[in-house]
C-alpha cells in the first residue's frame, strides 16, 4: 500500500510534561519532525516554576507511525507523556450527534403548549388536514440516512452497528451545509423487501430519504422500489452524490483542455453503485464514449457476468484497464487503491483528466502523474481538487425539501452540477482549483436553487 | 362537556395597537377579563407619539372561548388588533426538535476525524469488538419513540402523521429531564408483526425503545415479543410509566388516610393499556382487592368478551361502575371526561382518594368533589397533584442505559415509584402535594439510580 501522508484522522494529543529549561520544547518537536509527524496545536496545560504540561497535537499517517511518534517523544527522557488520546476516538466518545429541543421548556406553560395537553390540538390538526404534517412537525426538514451496513464506506460488510459512526457525521453534515435535520436508521437486514418495508414503515417522520453505503446491485433496487412507493424524495448518496460531484468537476476540467462532453472518451473504474451512476449521468449530459470497468476490466458485449446496471454499458471491445485507458482523455476511478499505473497515465490521450477518488487511498498518488496530467482529482482534503459528495447532498434535499418535491429527477442532478461547477468563475478555473471547497457557504443555497428550479418546471414542486 | 378552566394549550397573543391616552390598556384588559380570559405576559412592542403595540398573551379554555377573547377586544374601537396567533400552533412550526452536531465542523481536520477518511477507523473498532457501539456512537444514549398512532393521547387512531407532535414532545421530555436523546418513530403500519419487525429492523441505533400511544390489546403483544426478541430495555409508557406515577402517588396518598395496599379495596376505570398495567403493578405491590372496569362495567367472571389482560382480574361481583365504588377507598381512572358523578364519590367508603387521570378533562372535576375526597389528584398541570408520566419515563431510562440493564423489570417499577414518592418528605406531605412537580430535578437521578441499583441486584446490568 502507498504510504500516505500525515492526516488528522490519525492525529493524536500527548500530554506532555517538560522541563522549565530554554530549548526543552524545541527538542521534542525536533524529535516528532523527524519521525514525519505533522504537528498541530499546542496548548500549554500548566504551568509551573519547574515544569510546564503542554497538549502537543500530532497528524500522524497511520497507527504504527503514531506509535512511532509517542516512541521518539519517549526517548527525549527529559521529558514525560503523562497521556496520549487518540484524537479521532475521543471525537467520538458518546456520539456525534444529539436531538435537543428547539423551544424552551421551562414551566408549565411551555409544558401544556408543547406537550398535553396543548399538543392534542396540533395532532387534531393533522388529522384532519394530512398536508399540515409538513408545517406543524419535524417532517419538513427531515431526513433518514438509510443504510443496511452492507458497504460502509470502503471498508466493505460491516453491519449496521459499525456503519453508525459515518451516519451520524453525515446526519452532522446536513445540518452544517443544509440546515436540515436527518437521523441515523441503520437496519438489521440486508434483504432488498425487508429493507424496502423498513423504510416504507418509518417513512411518516421524513421528509426524504438518503440511502447510504447500500453494496451494488441491491442499492439499484431498494432506490427504484422506494421511489415507486413513496412520494417523497430518495436519493441514493453513493450514487447520485458522486455523480453530481464528478460531472461538476469534469465540467470545469474540460474548460482547461479545451475538450467537451461529446467529444472526449471517458473511462470509469469501478462498476458499483457509484461508477454505474457516474456513468448514467455523463450519458445523459452528453457524452457518447464510455469505457465502464470493474476488477475483471471492461463491461463487455462478449463478458456473461454482467449485472443489468453495468450491462447498459457494455461495449464491443474487451481487455484490460491498460487497454481502456489506451488515448482515453479522461479516467474516474471510484475503484481501489494503487490501481493505475504511470504508465496507464502515460498511455492516455494528450492533456488526461484523472479523478483518483478511491478512499481514503487513491488509484494513483496524485505525486506520481504531477507532471503528466493536465488535471488531477481526488477524493481527499489534502490534496486539491477534493470530490466530495457534501458538495451535492446538503443542496439537493434543502431545495427538494423547500419545495416538497415529489420525486428527485436526473434532471436536477444534471443543474445540480452546473450549479457547482459555475461556483467556479473563469478567473478562479485552474488546474488545482476545479471545484469549490466544502466549506464555500455558497454551495448549499445554489445547489438546492437549481434543484428547486427544476422541480417546478418539471411539475414536481407541492408547494 | 363539563367547563374547563383556561389553560396555556388554547392560549393566544393578540397584538394590539392602542391610543396613548391614559386608561387604555386597562379597558382592553377589563374586557379580557370580563369574558373570563386569564392574562399572561403583556409584551411592549413599539411605542410611539400617539400609539403603543402590545403583545398580550391570553389563556382561553377552547378555541370558541379564544374567539370570544378577541371579539371582547375588537368591541374596543379606540383600539385596534393588527395580528391574532395562537400560541400553541406558534409554537410548533416547523416542529418542535432538531439534530444538531455534538462537536463542531469548522475546518478539514474536524471533518476528516468526523466523517472520512478518519471515521472509517471508528467502523472497524466496532466491527471488530461490537460493544464498542455503545461508547462511540449515540446509541448507549438514545431512545425510539415508537407509535402505530392507533391511540394518540385521548384522542383515539390518528394515524403515524398526527401522532408525530406527541412523540416529538416525548423526545424533548427525555432531554429535558433525562439527558437522554430519543427520536420519533411513527410506523405506517397497525399490524403487530410489522411493528414488531420494524422495531427489529431498526434497533441497531437505539440502546432502548419506548412504545407510545399503541392501542390494547395490541400494545400488550408487541411489547412482549420485543422483550423477546431484544436484548435492550422496552418500556410501554402508557402501561408502565402511568402505573409507575400512579403508585408512587398512592404510597403518598395511603399515608396520610393511614391505610395500607393490603388493606384497601380499589376500582381501576379504564381497562386499556393504562388500567391493565396499574391493576398488574398494584398486585405486584401487594393489593389483593381489586376491581376493574371498562366501559361495561366490572371486569367479571361471567363475562365473554374480554381480552388475557382482562381475563387478569375478572372478579365474582358484576355490576356498574357506581356498584364498584360503593365503599372503595381508592377510585383510579385511566378512562373518560366526566364518567364519575358527586354521588359515586359519596358512597365511597370513609376518607376516599380518587385520581381521576382522564386527559385532558378528568372523570370527574376536582372542584366538584373537594370537601369529600381525603385526596386527590388529576393528569392536569392546573390542579394540585399532577400524575404525570414524566416523573417516571425519563429516569427510567437514565437508569437503564447507564448500566446497559439488559430489560426492564416490575421489582424495577416499584422501586421507581418508591423513589418517586419518597421525595416527597414527611413534612411536606398533605392532601395537596403527594407527588413532587415534574420540574423537580432530583426526579429523574432518583428514579435512574433506583432502577440501576434494582438492574445490579438482580444481574441485568451489563456495564
Amino acid at each position: 500500500m502507498t504510504a500516505l501522508t500525515p492526516n488528522p484522522s490519525f492525529s493524536l494529543t500527548m500530554r506532555i510534561e517538560i522541563p522549565q529549561q530554554p530549548g526543552m520544547l524545541a527538542r521534542i518537536l525536533q524529535a516528532i519532525a523527524e519521525v514525519g509527524g505533522d504537528l498541530g496545536h499546542i496548548n500549554l496545560v500548566k504551568h509551573s516554576r519547574d515544569f510546564t504540561v503542554r497538549d502537543v497535537n500530532v497528524a500522524a499517517a497511520s497507527t504504527e507511525h503514531a506509535e512511532a511518534i509517542v516512541n521518539a517523544v519517549k526517548e527525549q527522557t527529559h521529558c514525560r507523556i503523562l497521556e496520549v488520546f487518540d484524537r479521532t476516538f475521543n471525537l467520538h466518545q458518546g456520539g456525534k450527534i444529539t436531538v435537543t429541543s428547539k423551544i424552551p421548556l421551562q414551566g408549565q406553560d411551555d409544558l401544556a403548549m408543547a406537550y398535553t395537553p396543548g399538543v392534542g390540538r396540533i395532532c387534531t390538526a393533522i388529522a384532519q388536514e394530512p398536508d399540515q404534517v409538513h408545517r406543524l412537525t419535524v417532517k419538513g426538514h427531515m431526513v433518514a440516512i438509510v443504510t443496511d451496513g452492507s458497504a460502509v464506506l470502503g471498508l466493505g460488510n460491516l453491519g449496521p452497528e459499525a456503519a453508525l459512526p459515518v451516519m451520524e457525521g453525515k446526519a452532522m453534515l446536513f445540518q452544517e451545509f443544509g440546515g436540515l435535520d436527518a437521523f441515523p436508521i441503520c437496519l438489521d437486514t440486508q434483504d432488498v423487501d425487508e429493507i424496502v418495508q423498513a423504510v416504507k414503515h418509518i417513512a411518516p417522520v421524513f421528509g426524504g430519504v438518503n440511502l447510504e453505503d447500500i453494496s451494488a446491485p441491491r442499492c439499484f433496487e431498494v432506490e427504484t422500489r422506494l421511489k415507486q412507493e413513496l412520494d417523497i424524495p430518495i436519493f441514493h448518496d453513493d450514487q447520485h452524490g458522486t455523480a453530481i460531484v464528478s460531472l461538476a468537476a469534469l465540467f470545469n476540467a474540460l474548460k482547461l483542455v479545451n475538450k467537451t462532453l461529446s467529444q472526449v472518451r471517458i473511462v470509469i473504474n469501478g462498476a458499483g453503485a457509484a461508477g454505474v451512476a457516474i456513468a448514467r449521468l455523463l450519458r445523459q449530459a452528453g457524452v457518447t464514449d464510455i469505457f465502464l470497468c470493474d476488477s475483471k476490466g471492461i463491461i463487455s458485449l462478449d463478458r456473461t457476468d454482467l449485472t443489468p446496471g453495468k450491462k447498459e454499458f457494455a461495449v464491443k471491445q474487451a481487455g484490460n484497464l491498460a487497454l481502456a485507458m489506451t488515448n482515453a482523455d479522461v479516467f474516474l476511478g471510484v475503484s481501489a487503491p494503487g490501481v493505475v499505473s504511470v504508465e496507464m497515465v502515460k498511455s492516455m490521450a494528450p492533456n488526461p483528466i484523472v479523478f483518483a477518488m478511491a478512499n481514503p487511498i487513491p488509484e494513483i498518488q496524485p505525486e506520481l502523474v504531477r507532471d503528466i496530467v493536465a488535471v488531477m482529482a481526488t477524493g481527499r482534503s489534502d490534496y486539491p481538487n477534493q470530490i466530495n459528495n457534501v458538495l451535492a447532498f446538503p443542496g439537493v434535499f434543502k431545495g427538494a425539501l423547500g419545495c416538497r418535491a415529489k420525486a428527485l429527477t436526473t434532471e436536477m442532478f444534471l443543474q445540480a452540477a452546473q450549479a457547482i461547477a459555475e461556483l467556479v468563475t473563469p478567473s478562479e478555473l485552474n488546474r488545482e482549483f476545479i471545484v469549490p471547497s466544502v466549506f464555500d457557504r455558497r454551495v448549499a443555497p445554489a445547489v438546492a436553487a437549481a434543484v428547486e428550479h427544476c422541480a417546478r418546471h418539471q411539475g414536481l414542486a407541492r408547494i
